[in-house]
């Protein structure tokens, strides 16, 4: 082989900071070490069979169109369902064809909104803990983020819920400066679970304005609020329509994380500079998919506010999973954060820190090596906390670990043996562990 | 609105060659002219039922994960059957797990294939005509490209052939230089439908290797290849694997455009890199789909030299078709190109160009100009073939427009219809039109 080929195509240096990805490196531990696996977040049980039933009744339909090209912004069926659905939860009328763009779940979405916005020198806000995408994003777009922690403003409380985990208001409008392009904020929130409430969200926009700053509004889990937190929306507090994009996903949305479809909503102006992305970096999405989507969303609009909609039912099914997986966690010596979201809990470690040797573990932050060890010797998996955190920042976050709880209940129920095996154990021997 | 809000958030400048595209003027075009499109490049009946079963199969298989997340690379069992295929026909083992990437359409491993290797103010080579989003997609990543034109080496012959449009070795041979990072070439070629044959691609090989450059080979109508014609891929000649990423496409394969599933093969130093971009971007692509198409490789694998085999009748039952269409545009005074592979043919329209008003129309180009008349005046819509030029070559690609012939029995004969009445009408009467 020409020595000179690995030179000459090694990767450009924009592109170095999308190198690591914690999530393949936790996938192939899991992998590995053949354990339970709680670390990624989608359900192992068959979601709602009658958004699956959608995507097989589009597939097979005779004389249809559906796996074909369709509109590369968004399938029109789609855009419109879109519209319906958020025209009414946002009180104003969002335009099908210029307002939205449909994605590669939401996670395209954020990269063409990111892209779109930053310039080489642009800075962009992002609170910690974040959806680990955040940084590599802005980074290879030429953007520098600057980082600032929700703090725990209960440390020692016995039972720690993820609304104590606050942002301090001068802290963050330390932040903002001229070069300042875009804040991203999550709600509600990965990992954390937090849902924030008005008067968190009143002051972000505050500043954004003040500042003429975008608001990147990542609300994957828009359905996922146990009652009685309310989801609010960004975008529906005054002033903050003209200033933010909000993202969305299919496949949070229905439990669907397969199906891999998002959306943007915003701003005509916006919208039409992330299209620009889309068009260059994917040009259209899966048709078939994208019918089923808007199927299973003019379903749940007919239904939206009985006792049929999966939307308002999703929280429900969850929430004793939830409850049970942080009361598992309490009786076998970690500290959960009961979260008012999603379906992750953070969970603090550290009782155990003296009775173990993690030291056949090389990874720099404790909260890897305990995670790596956990796997490998009691057989669950989580994953670690500082992987949401800045490299600066990580030091703040190394006493906690994630776990999923859109699992089965027999799966909940494995976890539980585990823990109070091994918590068994290591009292009886802790010199051994 | 605070007026500053446009101006702060506008496109950031390294995007604008991203902005127009022509797909889209063109679908908007039809829509409104509600003409006859034989524009875009997808079958208008249903695909074989075989695949899209596999589709709604996978859809509501119980207790499978095949709606969730899968492998970010690619789904573990569709990248298996592609290095089981692709293997085969290059006669070498290709891995799976660090050979392949598995991206939302053909169209996005271009992306991040081109992404991951251009550094700003590399040059990348691209052959006229081109399919359009290769120029943005070097742009946008801050490359320039160097045009080389496809020479009609038989311009007044009175049937014309795609194989008589040759690079000219000497013009192409002038383009390399130290910044050369790439070249693009498209096999079997879309809009030309020209299949390179050895020596053209030996050539091509050669300056590669001399220059040290790596080949992106799009090759996503490999099936498509007219008999006698056969398909020769770039990566299998005596030392180009090692320089070659070769990209295709199901959406081609399957005859399911709308499924947007592609992939990139090439060795695994150059493939690591691509999958940097496409886990910033994307992540991993719809797993349902995957499994589906992996389904169908499977299929298709295991009857790959029989009389069942989609891959080997797709061009049996197209070939038909395109002698069909060739047949009424030479009956009806346009001058077509005779394809050897692909879905599309290309016509020379001049004959009526004296014969014609077309100052109604206000487009730079003259392609432009009659096929929007076209369209809006005969209802039959084609694609202008100087959208497939750089700006400055475009004025040798004026006397063309594209059609795609992947269409029905009846649509080919509605478009016949059109036609017919069309040229019997200016004959009758040129001063009305």
């Amino acid at each position: 082989m020409n020595p000179d080929i690995k030179e000459k195509f090694k990767l450009p240096s924009r592109h170095e900071a999308g190198v690591y990805n914690v999530w393949i490196e936790f996938t192939q531990l899991a992998a590995t070490t053949k354990c339970l696996n709680l670390g990624q977040g989608f359900p192992d049980y068959d979601p709602p069979s009658k958004f699956s039933n959608f995507l097989a009744e589009v597939a097979t339909e005779k004389n249809s169109y559906f796996n074909q090209y369709t509109r590369g912004f968004g399938h029109v069926r789609l855009v419109k369902a879109l519209s319906n659905l958020y025209s009414t939860l946002l009180n104003r009328k969002i335009d099908p064809m210029n307002e939205i763009l449909v994605t590669v779940g939401a996670y395209e979405a954020l990269y063409c909104v990111i892209q779109s916005n930053i310039e080489i020198g642009d800075e962009a806000i992002i609170i910690e803990p974040f959806y680990d995408c955040y940084e590599p994003m802005i980074r290879t777009a030429g953007g520098t983020p600057r980082f600032i922690p929700l703090r725990n403003t209960k440390p020692n409380a016995k039972v720690s819920h993820s609304s104590d985990w606050k942002l301090d208001p001068e802290e963050l409008a330390s932040l903002f400066n001229a070069k300042t392009k875009l804040i991203i904020i999550n709600t509600p929130h990965n990992p954390l679970g937090k849902v924030f409430d008005y008067e968190e969200l009143n002051m972000i926009a505050d500043l954004a304005k003040k500042h003429n700053v975008l608001v990147i509004s990542d609300e994957v889990y828009e359905w996922l609020v146990y009652e009685p937190t309310k989801h609010i929306r960004i975008a529906s507090l005054p002033g903050m329509w003209e200033r933010t994009i909000t993202i969305g996903s299919a496949g949070k949305t229905f439990s669907m994380t397969g199906w891999k479809l998002g959306w943007a909503y915003g701003p005509d102006y916006l919208i039409k500079n992330a299209c620009v992305v889309h068009q260059t970096a994917i040009y259209t999405c899966a048709t078939t998919v994208q019918e089923a989507v808007a199927r299973g969303f003019e379903h749940e609009i007919s239904v939206l506010n009985t006792s049929d909609s999966y939307f308002q039912n999703m929280s429900k099914e969850l929430k004793p999973k939830m409850l049970y997986l942080s009361n598992v966690l309490q009786e076998n010596g970690f500290t959960p954060v009961i979260p008012d979201g999603g379906y992750f809990m953070i969970s603090n470690w550290t009782k155990f820190e003296n009775k173990l040797d993690l030291s056949s573990e090389t990874d720099k932050y404790k909260d890897f090596r305990f995670v790596k060890w956990f796997s490998k010797n009691a057989k669950l998996q989580g994953i670690p906390f500082s992987a949401f955190y800045s490299e600066k920042h990580k030091f703040m976050a190394e006493d906690y670990l994630r776990f999923c709880f859109f699992k089965r209940d027999e799966t909940l129920k494995k976890a539980e043996n585990i823990l109070s095996s091994w918590t068994k154990n290591i009292s009886e021997s802790k010199s051994k562990i």
